[in-house]
């Protein structure tokens, strides 16, 4: 699948920053505000940005690589809590409701066969991604098959009339797969990469890092990004993958969460790097490598609460923020209407 | 002015941990809208917490050391904004409208005579503070006025069922008196307090340093709490001030903005340390002093926006994740009731 990204056109950011500037309020006060209207109208190419109908989309699925015990977390939680998902009592939903997102929530490759379920979107591809300890996570095939997916998942969203969207995930052990897609994407060591993901203690650090190194060796594929999210995979991340970059596509401003959807991003910008341009990331976590695949890719998150959930959950906590941003440059008075001395 | 904040009673941390640690989640996951939630419902002794009808109020003044040219701002803005307010241009109406906000603009000393004029709180208790570089802005009698009639504006909100308070301010030349503020009351080197303010450049924060530099020469008070909010005064520092001392005798959630309202419960914490149970820090911004002022309270803030507005705008839009922390609590699952595998 193809993805058709156009960088947004230049011509109109001088003219977002005069307004910026002329709104009542010394230069730059309302920092961050002002640098996401900025994005935001540049995206949207218009001096009077809207946010509409967001969506955050839940990509769920399991990891063969869960079997060398690299996750704190038994794999059966990834099923049970598509069910908490869908009756409303996890992180997300709460954060949804605040905030007025719609949810959806998409079986990518969870280990475990569904009852016809309201309200679960069937994308799987597999019961559970293969152990990437000893060959490829995925096929080539299934690979393509995640981009076309989660990009289907967005035309849909967008055709609802929606113009911002987040992603997140559910997948036991997704972790290890983020931690080596950011060391062969970003070149950062390995051992920077890993981290304690739902709660691992020290030695069980340690047993993730030796694992995924085992794992590094045993790669023989090229490095490209097409071969490092196939060989160690992730059907939700390849999907979010795909996701982001139809979003980019169609235009629309992509929320970016947590670790995973960090990496998948890092991702999507190896494939088409326009897509940083519609990417606004969302926060920060405690997971030791978060810092350092946004820093490399020069990304500067709203937040930093300390949250390391996953599920969109930092994405949608920082939208209030990028729904002020908007606000602001829509309905603050500028210094000559308002009668005020523009002071500075 | 007697204040009697009692801290609130301990007893009730436990129950509140164990119930933040049963729901859906790896323990900790939700960082600082765990701790949040744990202090609001310590707050409020309950284990279901809830913020009603939050006000944002906004203590404008001006200040005698505006003629010594330590601000960039001229001082006719402070007026000016003041019709900013009442008409809703102003950064602080934007957010107030989006997080459901009732504001109170309150002329604590402006230097102007309004007209009777439609939602203005008069409160004026005199046109401008004095000079402090030649003797005491405020007189004794003056500043516990100042302190009563905050006290007075918090009691009416209170009365509406407001239990969630956050405090701003407009008065051109307002980070003078704060700089000397936390140079006198947290002992921090004066150099280290002064900053660009409203956007001084370096000659200007220099001409800043040197004038108040002089006044702390001339100053002959004791170092106690009363008097240096009485000689460095701004009448609505000391009305916000006291406005937060109410705030928590009456047992509300206070949400503190930006470099001035910080300072202001540095010194409510001088008159009265349980205060601090009451306050959630809403913002980091960029003037110099303000992230050691916070740590001299080991104040953590919410947000770190790069904003440097006042008026609120750092408190009202820390809001929505104060919310998500009282939603976290209330609405989402335990494990047990999720069927999910306690992981952790």
């Amino acid at each position: 699948m193809e993805f058709a990204i156009k960088r947004p056109d230049d011509e109109i950011r001088q003219r977002l920053i005069d307004k910026i500037n002329n709104l009542t309020k010394p230069k730059g006060s309302l920092g961050m505000l002002e640098s996401l209207a900025l994005q935001i109208g540049w995206i949207q190419q218009t001096l009077t940005p809207g946010l509409k109908c967001p969506y955050n989309v839940v990509f769920a699925a399991d990891h063969g690589i869960a079997d060398e015990g690299v996750s704190f977390s038994p794999k059966e939680v990834t099923r049970q809590m598509i069910g908490n998902f869908l009756s409303g009592g996890a992180g997300v939903n709460f954060l949804a409701r605040q905030h007025g997102f719609k949810l959806n929530v998409v079986d990518a490759g969870v280990d475990f066969d569904f009852p016809k379920t309201d309200g679960l979107i069937d994308m799987k591809v597999r019961k559970g991604s293969r152990n990437f300890l000893y060959g490829s996570a995925l096929t080539d095939e299934e690979m393509h098959l995640c981009l076309e997916r989660g990009a289907k998942v967005v035309r849909d969203c967008h055709a609802e009339g929606c113009n911002v969207i987040s992603f997140g995930e559910m997948g036991i052990a997704n972790t290890s797969t983020s931690s080596i897609w950011m060391h062969c994407l970003a070149g950062i060591p390995l051992d920077e990469c890993v981290g304690a993901g739902s709660g691992l203690d020290k030695d069980g650090v340690s047993h993730k890092y030796e694992i995924l190194k085992r794992a590094m060796a045993n790669y023989a594929g090229d490095g490209s990004v097409y071969s490092v999210i196939t060989c160690f995979g992730g059907y939700e991340m390849d999907m979010a993958v795909g996701a982001m970059l139809q979003a980019a596509e169609l235009g629309m401003v992509v929320l970016v969460d947590g670790f995973i959807m960090t990496n998948c991003m890092l991702a999507a910008s190896k494939i088409c790097p326009e897509v940083l341009c519609y990417a606004i990331f969302g926060h920060q976590g405690d997971e030791v490598g978060h810092r350092l695949v946004l820093e490399s890719m020069g990304a500067e998150p709203i937040l930093r609460l300390g949250l390391r959930l996953g599920e969109g959950t930092g994405a949608i906590c920082a939208y209030p923020i990028v729904d002020s941003a908007v606000r602001m440059i829509n309905e603050m008075n500028t210094f000559s209407k308002a009668s005020v001395t523009k002071y500075f």
